[in-house]
């Protein structure tokens, strides 16, 4: 009977108690979270950043991740981008009568593992459950709380013509992994999702220059809408050039062969910086030593040209404007 | 075109650029959302209280509200049974293509009416689309973040034996004015839910009592299963008397006809305080010149026997053992 997730496990009474003590409870169990009130509670203070995600990919599980893992790193990762360290999140699951409960306990499971790995703590949550049919297997909405520390102000606003603009490692790989994995192709090399938390990134990256301008990471739109994202909010010009930016062998066919853009296509566990030019290099170091960012590298210069406009010089050595993503290219992809 | 949501609105790019700049910033504008950064940020110090919930009540509009303003309640009521002045709120959407944009103007506009009347602020919020039939029109989690005053320490696990269990009204409103909406069901007298913010009721309460001891909203599963969680956690038993619960009428007469019991109904407007003996005057006072709390009353007391179970003497002056909900009652009630 227990085996599958039923409408009664969301009715806040005995099945809901039931559920919650042996899957959430179970899994994410700290003194916070355990005191089961209607709030947490914890001591804070300073400049605070506070952010919430929902999460709908499809499928839920993928090549290098679950939208567990998705749900906590999306949320770490915004937090990181503030320049905020990631400290509490909140996990809210709207669940499809009928969904095994192995698989949420997998996913539960998942969020814990991903959650120490970040250093954060689940301190509440709710679930809800919705008839066969109204919801399409699981969706997670995470929230969270970090702290800023002094002396930081990153936005995207921050971009000033000079700035140099930095791209963590390879790009495309989260949107293709779950495109792969929906679609049920088979490439000759594997593609798996970069999926990760980026907050120790940050933390080494803003230890070595505190006068970081922007971070964003690059989810759905890719980088070409980050990089006009910023473009606008800074009204500045950025330009990059093709030849720069890490792509996977792998990736690259992919989207070739099925007519994507590596530029337009999610990522999970990069990361755009933007920062000085003086500061470029001991970001790089910095960033080289971590493992989310050994192949960070500089793909492009903030400029005082074409304000709100994104250009590159294309690998043939033409420029050309890179608008924001237009369309809808890969749905529920995050 | 535009009247419809498409699943561009939810890739990220132009078309979620325009939707939010159309709707969520249209409304919500404030200076902390307008920074439009990946998280919101602001000053903060003291015990902080951080909750979240999602919100799939079916159908989205019903008589005395929406699942806009119940999401803004549902949180800012979590909030305030902590004993906390809720101030910052995020809201994720996930909504199913082919949503009426008429229809999401309204609930955010809905949204932002009950924020204001709470006084707290949207700082921060995410929109995803789905495909058609893979959720039910639209799905809200909001979180929220308050700050709990110096001294207040409320806990459903500080009940003691002796204390006073008050109820701030009727109960039962919320879940049968949702039920008829769903199914069409008239009434000779009109039932509507009580949905309402509770932040000033709580306020007003802590003045007159810094020690309350307990404060819960009865949500899903109803007076009943929120009793029942505070003898537990408390453990301790609770005594209440059937005749001096208020239910209007109208939905004593429909839980009469549709089999339901009222003290497992949901409210999204009302609240259990569990107060020491020699405050319970003072706060019932306070309760009263509160529009929210004008139908305010005592209805039970904590006692020391039947530890974790909440016991009745009916009107008929028999006594019984209120359970917990056991099953589902009513889904998708908030």
């Amino acid at each position: 009977m227990d085996d599958i997730v039923r409408l009664g496990h969301g009715s806040g009474g005995k099945l809901s108690h039931d559920l919650i003590a042996k899957t959430f409870a179970a899994s994410f169990s700290n003194p916070i979270l355990n005191r089961m009130d209607d709030s947490a509670i914890f001591d804070l203070s300073g400049r605070i950043a506070f952010t919430t995600d929902s999460f709908v990919v499809n499928p839920i599980f993928f090549p290098g991740g679950d939208i567990g893992k998705l749900a906590i790193c999306g949320t770490v990762n915004d937090l990181a981008m503030s320049g905020a360290r990631p400290l509490y999140l909140s996990t809210a699951m709207i669940i499809e009568e009928g969904f095994p409960v192995s698989d949420l306990t997998k996913i539960v499971t998942s969020m814990q593992k991903t959650a120490e790995d970040a250093g954060v703590v689940i301190v509440t949550g709710d679930t809800k459950v919705v008839n066969k049919g109204c919801a399409d297997n699981l969706f997670i909405t995470s929230a969270g709380i970090g702290v800023i520390p002094d002396g930081i102000d990153i936005s995207g606003s921050n971009a000033r013509p000079g700035d140099k603009v930095i791209v963590s490692g390879t790009i495309g790989d989260h949107g293709i992994a779950v495109l792969s994995q929906r679609e049920g192709l088979k490439f000759s090399v594997p593609v798996e999702s970069d999926c990760a938390p980026l907050n120790s990134l940050v933390a080494d990256m803003i230890k070595a220059a505190p006068n970081i301008r922007c971070l964003r990471d690059p989810t759905r739109g890719g980088l070409a809408t980050t990089l006009n994202e910023i473009a606008a909010q800074s009204k500045v010009g950025i330009h990059i050039e093709e030849t720069a930016i890490p792509v996977h062998d792998a990736i690259r066919a992919a989207c070739e062969l099925l007519g994507f853009d590596p530029l337009y296509v999610a990522n999970e566990g990069k990361l755009i910086a933007i920062v000085p030019p003086d500061a470029a290099e001991s970001v790089l170091n910095a960033m080289r030593q971590n493992k989310y960012g050994h192949r960070a590298t500089i793909i492009g210069t903030v400029t005082d040209q074409h304000i709100g406009r994104v250009t590159m010089k294309t690998s043939l050595g033409a420029s050309r404007i890179i608008d924001m993503l237009a369309g809808e290219m890969l749905p529920r992809i995050c």
